[in-house]
């Protein structure tokens, strides 16, 4: 069999995900609230074999603008949102948002824990370290530095790594004759004692049939890329052009045996965002509408959240300068300044750009054109697959899954059927 | 219409709730691992009209002897079996224990927020301020005393409150036309500063149909006490025999109006375990057999685990003397010195009767008589309705819907249909 792509697709529980017109899109339904709707998509997706779905998050309201215009709100935790897809599907991978940051390893480790037990070892989780303060002040807390924020998603996961396996599945015994329940032997006690992290075991969440969770990342700055490396099953990256991506895919796969792991141990994939026509004119035409929907004044506070810096100060008409980023995300602005200096942007034309998409390829055209474009970012090795990222929610997905996916699956690039249960079996073919 | 009786089913996801051979039980399923299990039982609830079914949670493995022999372990986290339930359910309110001792009240305010969004506001949150220090060091975190637990149970209550109440529904604006998504003066922010909880407004979860998470609450301690009749509005409490259950009515609903609330804001439901036989004598013999399996070593393992005090140095013969409680539960000492000095026990029998039904009443005979003793506990003044615990399951429960709910229905004590579609609705009766 040729090498499979990996396919999933990325939603928020508000009116927006990359694309921050979204939820003006005159077919978007904003239903973000409604769980029938979650249920539906859910089955979408597991129809068309994705390999998962997941879900991002930020925790806050991050200003007035974002409010007003509609920006990158998260209305929902992402755990019971999670839940109510797994429970609406059998096969689908269902990606979670939780920062390493503001909870202690014990309750993480058991909620994700019981909601891969629940959902038949299905369960992602999205490990972010989260940029902002106000987001720390919610939980009484001051944001650390980035090197101590991935220091402590390093011990964070080496801590739930110890409580996932804290119960070998042959300790249930239950002889209701004798009365033995368990076999206490086959729990395993410790104690975890980081800098950051402390905890002891066991946990008491009996292991899912994929184990444990699948740990996703999409960490792009130099520590956050040693902490992908070390940990990610599935990186999740945001490159704005095809030499972009290999230069990453290229840097991953290379740090990967200094961790004991090898290039099949970790899926990247990269963001697109396909806007499909009967003809490459309709397409082109439905691209230049929902981009001409994208307010500028939410561009740059939507930069601005997610930089970790506040743009407005700036002045628009100059090109993006390099600047000094003591907390902020600087995966994000290093993008951000790769594409101004290609394209030669001024600052106010960067937050535009990166208000369309977060400067991920909007892929355009006929399902063909797309399906072309997909299969020449894969084979370059620019990525392992795709994060779906739509212009309009459900249309997009639908437009995606039914008309791209069989010609992918006719070129023997993507799955007809799943080869087992578990999203771990998924993302190993 | 009479004064209606509130009904709410008690579980736990591991092998015992209150009676402590429950998964010895020849008919019990053990199926507590199981979705499709909860999902059922959701089901038999809501048809018979329950206000809610609830989840306990403990989490830890307490001791050996509870691993060894299937004592009170809470192996999965009650908030994904709460939206599993939820998702089955139309109508059935769900109960959710939630420490308030161990989280910030942003990660709670957000996640029961999303809970009771998402069931169409369905949730209510059993607040318990955790006696172990075993629990307490599985978040790094030292257990406070008694008091400092309560005080901190009340500013998170405080805070909580504060997020459920960040948006007004009227604030979704979603003008597609003019870009306006939500209208920004509709949210309000805040900071509490408290001793032990610090945390800002708004919160980015709207409000349920039912506003917020109706609050339950179990103290029976004085401080806990307090606690509860300043917040709660459902009460569960154990206790061993009318008079119990009448002292501890009329104390609570007493103290009610200190806090601006009237009786009817808060329901008292005390515990109780049928056993349901197609005569007495069977019913008797039902009981005699599934007490029997009640192992001595795992009752004095389970009491010491409640009442957060190792009793196994103390001697079995001996009649059960005031001890000093520092940290434990204070309540769960009570009732069993209570219900020892009543009965002339020994520990070691304090013990053992604990373990059957943590020495709440066993209500054993045919549906009739099973009917008439809770008519009559309830209409002495001995509780407002029953959370009904098993010593089978599912078993325990579908006995029970199939043939005292019905009698109750007909002597007018219990709904036939639900008022509305909230748990607090349902509440109002």
């Amino acid at each position: 069999m040729s090498r499979q792509m990996h396919l999933i697709a990325i939603l928020s529980t508000g009116p927006t995900t990359h694309h921050h017109a979204m939820w003006r899109h005159p077919l978007t339904e904003n239903r973000f609230l409604d769980p029938e709707w979650w249920a539906r998509l859910g089955k979408t997706f597991e129809d068309a074999k994705f390999d998962a779905v997941f879900c991002g998050d930020s925790q806050i309201f991050y200003n007035d603008v974002t409010v007003r215009k509609g920006g990158q709100i998260s209305f929902l935790d992402p755990m019971p949102v999670a839940m109510l897809l797994a429970q609406a599907t059998k096969h689908l991978g269902i990606g979670i948002t939780v920062s390493s940051s503001f909870f202690e390893a014990y309750g993480i480790a058991r909620s994700l824990g019981t909601l891969d037990l629940l959902s038949g070892g299905r369960i992602a989780w999205n490990v972010v370290t989260s940029t902002s303060q106000e987001e720390a002040s919610r939980y009484g807390l001051d944001l650390l530095s980035r090197n101590a924020r991935y220091d402590r998603a390093d011990e964070m996961l080496e801590a739930c790594f110890k409580l996932w396996d804290s119960i070998d599945p042959e300790a249930f015994v239950l002889n209701k004759k004798t009365g033995e329940f368990m076999d206490a032997s086959k729990l395993k006690s410790f104690e975890y004692n980081g800098k950051y992290i402390r905890t002891k075991g066991p946990l008491t969440v009996p292991p899912s049939p994929q184990g444990r969770p699948v740990i996703m990342q999409a960490g792009s700055s130099e520590r956050g890329r040693q902490c992908a490396a070390r940990w990610a099953e599935i990186i999740f990256t945001l490159q704005n052009s095809l030499p972009d991506m290999q230069a990453f895919y290229s840097d991953i796969k290379g740090r990967l045996p200094q961790y004991g792991r090898r290039e099949s141990d970790c899926a990247i994939l990269t963001s697109v965002d396909p806007i499909i026509g009967e003809t490459e004119n309709i397409a082109r035409e439905k691209q230049a509408y929902i981009n001409s929907l994208v307010d500028e004044e939410l561009a740059v506070g939507l930069a601005s959240m997610h930089l970790g810096v506040d743009l407005t100060g700036f002045a628009m008409d100059q090109p993006l300068e390099d600047i000094n980023m003591e907390t902020g995300s600087r995966g994000a602005f290093d993008i951000m300044l790769s594409a101004s200096k290609a394209q030669g942007l001024t600052l106010g034309q960067a937050c535009r750009l990166y208000a369309t998409s977060e400067l991920c390829p909007q892929l355009v055209g006929t399902p063909e054109q797309v399906a072309d474009q997909m299969q020449d970012l894969f084979e370059k090795r620019g990525c392992d697959g795709f994060i779906l990222t739509p212009v309009c929610a459900p249309g997009s997905f639908e437009d995606f899954t039914r008309s791209v996916v069989p010609i992918l699956q006719q070129r023997g690039l993507f799955r007809k059927e799943y080869p087992g249960t578990t999203l771990r079996a998924s993302l190993a073919e």
